[in-house]
């Protein structure tokens, strides 16, 4: 039922199998006014696409969006923006022989049992590729909160037990561009090597790797964010965590204050603003002006190579060994993602504010 | 804008501040001809009520829901069903002198900055009051996935770094009782006494203790969850984010995951079914029938006595140490609170499953 | 299914029956410092309780309205404003009788049939009494326009057969003051006076009288309204349209255009603007700077003393003869319902054209 | 701000301009295991077209429809299904002398009001081109509520001042069969003959035609809407007054009501069911199992060759005669988007109802 939409005001529609005719998005609620065309969308695409990194899929689709609607000499007009990309690449017999099967990891399963009937081709809609829909859009988020200066950078934080340092970092007027720079969206070159090397050796055993990734938001203006169910940080990791691969989301010092005292976590606040971050730039739900920090958690890519005990539509048990062209570590192709995705919140809850926000009091 | 509604067919809408009137919630979408009173939805306020434990705040508030619509002769009408909890024991004079200061790790900076005004009187809407009105909500939740027998169960799984032992939990079946007979809602007594004594030591500190809630859902049937951006996890995620303390979420093996491998975390099937349940029930956004498993973080309750230093609304530098009458931990108190998200998030899905599954194809 | 609430930014949930506890609206979505207190709200419920007029029942609720939420010192704090207006006068014994029987013209066959159950007592959700939460709701969106500088007046138009002589109408300036002064809200004295009277000879027939609402809207700025399907026209058609009584509605010249050529319906423009407004101040669905015009028309009361032919529960045929404290005519009680439904789409309205009205293009 | 989405559960968006590359819709909602092809969608477009009939525009679009996602194997999955058709026959030359002047009775100046920004070629989005998207979405709607026997179809009762003679009509079983084959989509021949006499009156003369579309839905359960403000009839109403050229809608004996008595409107009921059907099937806003009656009262087409005074972007006063590719009458081929718009909300509201209609109390 009408999963498919998200977003209040900034409103994004998704649509499309790994496998179909297309994939596209319908962008409703963006302003009207807005520079945009094509290459802008392009470009967030082209980062989406399988490197030439040993982690990536051979599966080769150009990605290339065409904008159908909504835009009128260069700019948006305040009508829906439709975008498509075709799938040129797909090739379905490769999964002739697992169209019965219950592949571990994947949504074969569970689609079958909430549907009754599945896409059985390349995961259909639970495929990653259906996050080429959510780049799309997001590039034109972006654009929107471009506008007024907030400024979104996702980066892989660690590929399996491999961490950055962040003492390695760039310093953070760089790091954007050195992220871009770095095949594994990494901002440790040091450890980029190492993560490289980290799966060459599990493509070797036939299995694949997690990972973390890491989003920045800098510039965001306090007040965004709907008490009490539409929280900022409600709406980030609901975004993130529709992402099939992510099954835990962090906001700050996340995970850790659990174990913390009160008196370690509060950031004080002094004349010059808030002396510590550890809110990661969110207080009851509302952004307070400083970085927004998230992270990711992402499971391994579930195809792989290794055989894998399983049953078939039959309920026969099966012993699979899954070829196909698949990546070994969802990141970094998740990386342009998890930025897209908190493009559209940021998008979104900015538009809301201005609903709101009203000088006429 | 319109923050304060959860859900798409049971759909719940709550209002009410700290030392207001009344909170309150509307529950719209309620299945006609259930069997709900009063007393149903008291039990489970009353678990959230502060208790003897030396966690809580001494406000005595006696809780005490009154319906005011959509009930019939000890039946829901289909119509909906209003919920109002009176505050009795509100004293804003203790505010008076913080009325002008911000407090550290609470929503005073982010709501004056969001809406330029802010009732300043124990946190007013920000305030863990609110979350009476959830509870109140999610006890009819609890019955309407009651009828599909899904249960809901959530515990104290950490008190600061001190976190309970599996191999000392009662049996499943057992679980629910001996949770709430436990004044810390903790499923390990030897645990729960070493939890206790932490929070006393941590009382005479001046500060205060964060934790992490686990909450365990069985019986869930496989199907439930709306992807791409409405999956079971993504929606479970959003619901226990929105609850203020909560700064992470992580569903099944969780931040886990991000450093295995493929082999380690698929969850192989045969005949009898899942062999593993690395994912916690959900695939691919949608329940797979085995338990779904989630925690979450909550950071420590940010009023404590120590002095903290802070500005005020005229951006003066000021040290404060807050007196009030605050819970030290906000468990167990925040345990009710994320099983009643829980289970409005459940009898949501649940109910906008029905609408597609058709026996007519 | 979540049928209760309206609006998209400006947000109305209602609930409450017409012999239950009590009725009320939370209404989400009001921006922050708007001064707001229960005599603004309780004026808007005043005007709509029965008068000493001969068209009107005899139950007297004095329908004082409560603020539970949302205000502090005397304004909107950004929170969800909950109101409460508790029945006082309401006699369940008078239905008794007629618990088993499906009223013709009510609700009651296809409550029953659509939930299985229903609460019988003064037709209990389905009763016009409902839109005393509107009215409550609607006095709040009053506000959010007139800071805006919109005004909304509604005024009976026709009731049974008697219409207003327009050139009789006072001048737009003095409307509204007039239309209050007058108990069937009626702009025409002399049709008033024929009006009383019809309604004088109908009640002795033991029957009731339908009649028309007409509602303009004065001082709307351009540009509100949202295509494609959330058009002004439409939005303002089904708010009065789900009015229980309303059976048709039209806009600007309404049914009659179907009967004309474009040439005599286009309205032309020239310097000083348009120079006629058949339009009623909406074309393609966005207001136009116009007046907005539309009238409701509205379906005799249904409850009458006349014996009509039914069937109970049961199936079994029955004459009944409705005794009960109704109205004769659903106007001019329905007048500031209508108003109230109005200014409620157009606070909406007004609001999501806040968010998407950028100068930063 | 996101308008171009109708529906809750059977959810519908829309995209695209009149001379933009391409328009469509994506269908969210729609049930899994439902048959369903391009051709299905293609026979609802075709009655859409300019037809041979006097009163059609000479643009020439094949409105070539093609499904993008959401099928396999001939049968939806559950997920959205994407539609799309291209421009064709586009020639937007035509308009570039009207692109600063505003028409009369269109778009134009208020979308320049809204946005700041129109794309001028052929109306853009506000051209009555966007409606085969619905038309599109439509024909899956009705797949959907033909499983449970629901049959809509929408008729020409009136073109300008000839309406139909309803003794002349067919049989209800031979109605919808007999309405196809006429070009005027008209079930009486000879009213049909002599509107088109009139529209080639009308055409010589330069000037333009409306009329009304009169929509009849049998065997629709009872039971359907959602009360209060989702009933049956306001949102029948509001899908239909989304349609540009609608500026009146009315339910059952609608407008005629407010003249009658109680006693001449109530539809009384015997064992064998209701005896009249003054609703026109809806009862307190739930469908009560009689036929639903609809009447959508369209406004002259506003293109038309007579002079008209109107001004330009600038202000400046302007004469035109508007050329381009126009029809002269709105009817027929505003008859098959009306019955689309009531097929979509059928379709919502069955769902919808199976949510909620549930066995297990």
């Amino acid at each position: 039922m009408s999963g498919n939409t998200i977003g209040s005001v900034f409103r994004v529609t998704t649509w499309g199998e790994s496998h179909g005719t297309a994939l596209g998005a319908v962008v409703d609620g963006c302003p009207a006014g807005l520079l945009l065309n094509e290459s802008d969308i392009q470009q967030a695409l082209d980062r989406r696409k399988p490197s030439a990194s040993v982690s990536s899929t051979t599966r080769k689709e150009g990605d290339k969006v065409e904008i159908l609607s909504g835009i009128f000499e260069g700019k948006t007009t305040g009508t829906p923006v439709s975008l498509i990309i075709r799938n040129v690449d797909a090739k379905s017999s490769a999964y002739n022989e697992l169209k019965d099967v219950f592949r571990p990891g994947q949504g074969d399963f569970t689609y079958q049992q909430k549907y009754g009937i599945r896409d059985w081709r390349g995961g259909g809609r639970a495929s990653g590729r259906e996050t080429v829909s959510r780049v799309a859009a997001g590039a034109i988020a972006a654009k929107v909160i471009a506008r007024s200066g907030i400024d979104v950078v996702a980066y892989t934080y660690a590929i399996g037990s491999i961490a950055i340092d962040r003492s390695k970092m760039p310093a953070d007027k760089n790091l954007k561009k050195f992220v871009l720079k770095n095949s594994l969206f990494c901002p440790d070159s040091d450890a980029a090597a190492r993560m490289d090397k980290k799966i060459s050796e599990v493509r070797k055993k036939g299995d694949s790797l997690g990972g973390i990734v890491e989003i920045v938001v800098s510039n965001c203006p306090a007040g965004l964010g709907e008490p009490v169910f539409y929280k900022m940080d409600a709406d980030l990791t609901r975004a993130l965590m529709s992402i099939g691969t992510v099954k835990a989301v962090e906001v700050g010092d996340g995970v850790e204050v659990a174990g913390k005292m009160g008196s370690e976590v509060n950031d004080q606040m002094d004349k010059k603003g808030f002396r510590t971050n550890h809110a990661g730039g969110i207080l009851a739900g509302i952004t307070n002006g400083e970085k927004i920090i998230l992270r990711a958690y992402c499971k391994p890519i579930p195809s792989i190579a290794k055989p894998q005990q399983t049953i078939d539509c039959k309920g026969k048990e099966r012993i699979i060994e899954i070829q196909g062209r698949h990546d070994i570590c969802v990141l970094p192709r998740i990386v342009p993602v998890c930025e897209a995705m908190v493009n559209i919140v940021l998008a979104d809850h900015l538009l809301r504010q201005e609903a709101i926000k009203n000088e006429k009091n």
